[in-house]
């Protein structure tokens, strides 16, 4: 099986009227950090807010153009859900969703804004996928596969003809990679275009089974698919995905989960984009030195950007701790040789600011008599950190800080 | 004073070596909820992240084609500073800028990052001034105002012609204001190319001393600016600026602080864009319905994206709260009708994850048994809020919401 470049250059043209070309930013801030030129290719900014949009679209419009009236299914919890409803809707044909009835309910309210029939079923994607097929067979409805289907992996092909475009003498293009449509969609058409463009896929460590399937050359599903990174957690590459992967694609690379959060921060503080977890594994690739960028000119595709409000809490609050902005310790304390006066005054004086005090009991004191108090509280940097806890040690504290 | 077309034509040929022509996004989601045709001008993915750098860029490269080759010398806190210095080392003129002390360590770091000296001084953009305009006259630098000069305004004015030659129907453009430096620009060249476009100033209802400026016809000074949008809390605009607002410009309006949250809320979970507080004002316009946009193509100019993490976090936590995602209430409860037990077996019951719980004394008992539970927690929507709340007042519980 191959996608000819002739297959994606038709896609480019039929998803045209409804999916955007994306721009391709420098960023200065990590062409700095990694001596190289850095750019990213902002399918965060896309329709329905990821690149989905671009396979379903062509998968869809290609149905249509052939005579296919028949409606649409899908089961998804995330951005195929978004994708499928936005593309069929702009071709006039009727879709239905079914998504776990854990799903959040943003994304269902997102789906049913872009015109599909939503249908919540079962607590995971196994179930909805049932379903899905049920409905397919009652209803004489046809499935849509998100990734394993030549059609599909054409439409998402059009990010690399962009990049080409974009950029012509693009060294390298980063691409996360899931179940494998995005990634062997860019590599068909960035070979095809130049085959001296290296194109690398990137996985979470915690869901490898592009990367197993790449290094032992023929397709490995794995047990489990556990990363935060929702977008790209596939225990099942697709055989069409795996075969063109292992054709055109250089390496497959995996980053830690630590990676993407400090990925995603950078993101939002240095280049002003909020980016799903899946979608920051290109620079958390950068992060980790996973490959040899030098005085190279990068790109990296940033899949989508549906990242829910309270991930994005969650992801900056880990930030703030670990840049030393914000502290949770214990301080402890013996009454006979300082005091909680003595304490306060020390964190006024300093300037750091409390969130919340709480004195508790102590588990295994030093003392019999040591207190403990535990403190969140929020600090200037690393240096202003330093100079509350030594003052807090004169003052005759012992400090557990923790996370 | 006038700015001439000419002028904002030379100064868009001047920058384009070193500032962006930044993306003109159409929102689909503003759009809709808007019944109108709504853009986004991302001057957020500007380099340095705002504006600042066309107008600094301007007025530094200027000087450089006159033969000037003195070092620049400006005071500013926020995203001149990083405007001025970014610029400056692209010409390969010295830069010093001088802060407070109590500025951002990011934004000190970031200025520093783009080559220029900066000196730490006093505690207020007052104190920075002055000593910046005593190292003016120590070294025969030359200030750069902010907003209060042509070449800076012309600069800005770049903006208004990107936008008329990516959108040439636009009906409305919105621009926030606070010296009145990107207004006038973008309102100068906006109004010369088309006169029939109208455009719209945006300020902080706490910051309108260019709303009063435009109301009474003169230059009017406020002794306050009050507002989270640190970017355009300005007591004096420009005497230059308010001259060109009040012949170029159709309106200035002001918005209220929550529609300013609500705004940035909406740029992150919607257009996937970090925007400033300052940047997004175009937004809280559309939000609070100040102007009539209905089935017209409305430009809101997003000026820039500098907004710290822990600015973001406490936006995203109101945001969470706005939209009864995030709960804290008061639980009162009289042991002898119901039980600790029995509350904790409902928020088990309703699947609400609780953060943190505290049992503290009652201050305003309605009975001098009632206890209180502080109760901070997370629910999936308001629906899930009311049933939550309605299954403690069943089991006997008085309930006390508060923010």
């Amino acid at each position: 099986m191959d996608i000819a470049l002739s297959e994606i250059e038709a896609a480019a043209e039929r998803i045209s009227k409804f999916a955007v070309k994306t721009s391709l930013l420098r960023s200065s801030t990590f062409s700095r950090f990694f001596q190289a030129e850095v750019y990213l290719k902002c399918e965060n900014l896309q329709k329905t807010g990821s690149f989905k949009v671009r396979g379903a679209g062509n998968k869809i419009m290609k149905m249509a153009e052939s005579g296919q009236k028949a409606p649409i299914v899908a089961s998804s919890a995330g951005n195929h859900a978004q994708g499928v409803a936005y593309s069929a809707t702009q071709c006039g044909i009727p879709s239905t969703i079914v998504m776990p009835a854990t799903a959040p309910l943003a994304k269902v309210e997102a789906t049913k804004g872009y015109g599909a029939e939503v249908v919540l079923h079962g607590t995971c994607y196994d179930d909805a996928y049932t379903k899905a097929r049920e409905i397919c067979d009652e209803r004489g409805a046809v499935f849509l596969h998100p990734y394993d289907d030549a059609d599909v992996i054409a439409g998402q092909g059009t990010i690399g003809l962009e990049i080409m475009e974009q950029l012509p003498d693009t060294d390298i293009v980063l691409v996360p990679a899931g179940g494998g449509g995005l990634l062997s969609g860019v590599a068909a058409a960035v070979k095809q275009i130049n085959p001296n463009v290296k194109v690398i896929g990137v996985q979470a460590e915690g869901a490898d089974a592009i990367a197993r399937s790449f290094r032992e050359k023929k397709r490995v599903c794995t047990d489990t698919a556990c990363t935060m990174a929702d977008g790209i957690a596939v225990k099942k590459p697709g055989e069409i995905t795996c075969e063109l992967i292992n054709r055109y694609v250089d390496d497959v690379v995996t980053v830690s989960e630590s990676s993407i959060y400090a990925a995603l921060t950078f993101l939002i503080e240095r280049n002003k984009l909020v980016v799903e977890a899946a979608g920051s594994v290109p620079i958390a690739t950068l992060l980790e030195n996973k490959v040899d960028v030098a005085g190279k000119k990068v790109v990296c595709v940033l899949s989508g950007g549906n990242i829910d409000i309270s991930s994005i809490l969650m992801v900056l609050q880990k930030g703030m701790i670990a840049r030393h902005r914000w502290i949770m310790m214990d301080v402890l304390y013996i009454p006979s040789s300082t005091s909680m006066q003595k304490i306060l005054r020390t964190f006024s004086d300093v300037g750091a600011n409390i969130f919340s005090l709480n004195q508790e009991p102590t588990v295994h004191p030093m003392d019999m008599n040591e207190h403990r108090i535990h403190i969140f509280c929020e600090v200037k940097d690393q240096e202003h950190e330093g100079i509350l806890i030594r003052k807090l040690e004169e003052d005759g504290c012992r400090i557990l800080t923790d996370i």
